[in-house]
């Protein structure tokens, strides 16, 4: 069950109807009527929950689950308990964020603008935008419709943010065009002057930072990440990108559609990701390389060369991950062989 | 000396006192009644003053110290320089620790509500809070007595905070339960949404985030750390935990007593840590592991596989400390004999 | 062209003003009186812009630029596309960079305190300042002459800061001596308690930490950088520091002159840095060391060693960079012989 402090459930479903809404078929002998009142994980469901089995490592906690219903692939079907409802799905985790956002579905908290928010007479304001106390809204910014500003976000001036979208508490926005429904978490730092300078023995001198950081529809940016504008062109983030927590992205970078960021991922100046490249947690792209379409870059592992489509890349400085691995097992067994000695 | 703009000290005590508040006892031929009026570091301690030696590097800087007093450990009392008083004590540091907290109590900087904060009517406030200006309390949220909420933090609806609490300026907090004594450093964003989405080819669909964050008692939480709540079970932070700056602690991850994290570590999602498991700096453990009470992981390491208790692991991927160590000689061995040809 | 919401442009200006501007020679040819209007990239430059190639990996860029203008080294001035004016220069841009900041010289946004920060009594402040909406300055706080205080910033009692400085939105500043000129970008958190407590089976014990953070003139701190003040030394920040996004600096780091730190830098304790040291992205230095001027460190390298003067360091733990590359070299000989047996 989930805190009734934060959350605000729809419902009760039938397993019919929510068989239906996410998308799968009723399990053999599953009873189509069974009603269904809240989602839960697993190891904690109860007799009128419905929970969902998505990683292989969980295979126990469901064949010991008391949930009254559950999401899972076909081929586990036969390891649920018995009584237990099932919706039978070949991706059973879509299924449940299906089903999970007809329980929980996305609200704005509240509208209007609040009269302790801090907004200058020349913002545009959407229709039904929330705008919270603290917030600071700075000349001749746009909001379109339906957005919520939380408590203390400061969108300096010239800032244009579309419809649908939520941007945290604490974020800082400058510089920065963004489309709609983008999401952008707590304490994000968004359009800042890139770190561009030119070095030298006495001193170094600061590259006015002359582009934008334009977001398109459907990104969500995770906390306390950090984007720098473009030093002129601008940095872009594709649409439907997935940007984790404590990412940084630096000047004139830009993503294609898709993108996945795990946090504390790096990517330095002037890189360009093709559509959905997934980038791991702690991993880092040194600057101006391309990064193809679908590649895949593991976790920790340190970019210092052009990526082909499709590719998965390993390591630091980081290689194929045949060869990664091939490096990794070679070394063990060198170690374990004359280590000692 | 400490800088009057920003500490005010206790004091002054003899040695005998501080003997007694740090747990140590006076060296051979200590005065007793020395009248000490504050710490300071080695290098700068004076007449009045007493520092302390822990870290073995610094033995000459003992050597050289003109401090009227030291806290050491009585391995290292004879490198005393003449006329320097000593508390011996087999843990220097933690008598330190006691001895500065008398000259330097911690105490509120202020209380009360400012009129400058935001704290909405359904708010309830314990007794002796302190919310400063620009501070957001809102709807339903819970504050426990003596607790500090500070500039331009926001507290969204329904967070339940302790007693005896430091919430830093800038902090955001939402969709968390917060026990006593903790204290979270500025910028740190606590609550939001785990990284939950379920990826396809043409787009990826957000997963609803259900659960909460959950801090227990006398934890310390750095700045701009990031710790998203849990996906349907909680993210929990156990009782006495310290996590330095920049750390990021994804949806349902469980820490248990004691665990210390260095800057900048990264924890993925559903991970869980038993009790005193430490992890340096960087390092980064990736999700759905078990990492046993006591485990300690060195900086940078990533952690691919479960760790027992106890052991310490290290590099990317971990391994086990001497493994690590073998391979990291074997190869700089072969690069000596073969790297040049 | 830039984006008129955000930027506001100077000039023009001709050729032969731009070549004293920026230091340089017009090229054999080159209009002296051609009025030029703008900067912009290369691949974007049209008849009235001034473009600039620095990186080769540009070339073919400026071989197909319809620029107006181009700040070039002499030894590539021969691949300009015929038509285009030449400032010919050693250092393209450093000359580039002294023309934007012509065409965009840095000016305050606005200024005044605004009737919607809150500034505390005591407080005082130069001529000329900017306090913007939603800023707190709190207790015995000092600002310098025409510096900045952006939406939201916090400056916690005492803190000082210096004349020309930017203190981005929803800084946090406490316990900090900030001088002159000082950029400081969003979401930074600057002299919190650094990570400082002694380790105990039952539990930690927090060591109060009474020193401060001191920065000295003409740095620049990237946004949601976290600055620990001292333990009891001051932690500092040398004249001319460039520290990018996401850094940590843990308490007593002593930066020299002109350092520069790249994104997801973390320096350990006590560390100290001589003049124009530069560490690489994502790169970490533990505690208690020493690294000579002018040291570099490649991007996410793990230093757990002290750095003479002069000398690149590579790879975790780091070693010299000859080393370093030869150890991937022969485990990647290794890989490629044994790997597959």
């Amino acid at each position: 069950m989930t805190d009734s402090r934060f959350f605000r459930r729809a419902g009760p479903f039938t397993l019919a109807q929510l068989a239906e809404i996410g998308g799968g078929a009723l399990g053999e002998g599953t009873p189509a009527d069974r009603r269904i009142v809240d989602v839960a994980p697993l190891y904690r469901a109860g007799a009128e929950d419905i929970s969902f089995l998505d990683n292989r490592k969980y295979v126990s906690a469901f064949e010991a689950s008391t949930a009254g219903a559950c999401i899972v692939h076909p081929d586990l079907a036969d390891k649920a308990p018995s009584g237990m409802g099932l919706i039978l799905s070949a991706e059973p985790y879509r299924a449940y964020a299906l089903i999970a956002h007809a329980f929980y579905p996305q609200t704005m908290e509240r509208s209007g603008v609040s009269p302790h928010a801090m907004v200058d007479p020349t913002a545009k304001l959407g229709a039904d935008v929330c705008i919270e106390p603290g917030a600071v809204i700075m000349e001749n910014v746009e909001i379109g419709d339906r957005t919520q500003i939380c408590a203390n976000a400061v969108l300096r001036p010239g800032v244009v943010v579309g419809a649908d979208c939520y941007i945290g508490s604490n974020v800082t926005l400058c510089y920065a065009v963004v489309g709609n429904k983008v999401w952008i978490h707590g304490g994000a730092a968004i359009g800042q002057d890139g770190f561009g300078f030119v070095m030298g023995p006495k001193g170094h001198l600061k590259v006015p930072q002359l582009g934008r950081v334009v977001i398109q529809d459907d990104v969500e940016i995770g906390a306390n990440t950090t984007i720098d504008r473009g030093a002129g062109p601008d940095t872009v983030i594709g649409e439907g990108c997935r940007i984790d927590n404590l990412v940084q992205i630096a000047h004139n970078v830009e993503l294609g559609r898709g993108c996945v960021l795990v946090a504390q991922v790096g990517i330095s100046g002037s890189t360009k990701l093709s559509d959905f490249v997934v980038a791991g947690g702690q991993s880092g792209i040194t600057g101006h390389l391309k990064i193809g379409a679908g590649a895949r870059i593991g976790a920790q592992s340190g970019v210092m060369r052009d990526v082909p489509a499709g590719q998965t890349v390993i390591g630091s400085p980081a290689v194929p991950a045949k060869e990664h691995w091939r490096q990794i097992g070679v070394v063990e067994r060198l170690a374990k062989k004359h280590g000692g000695a």
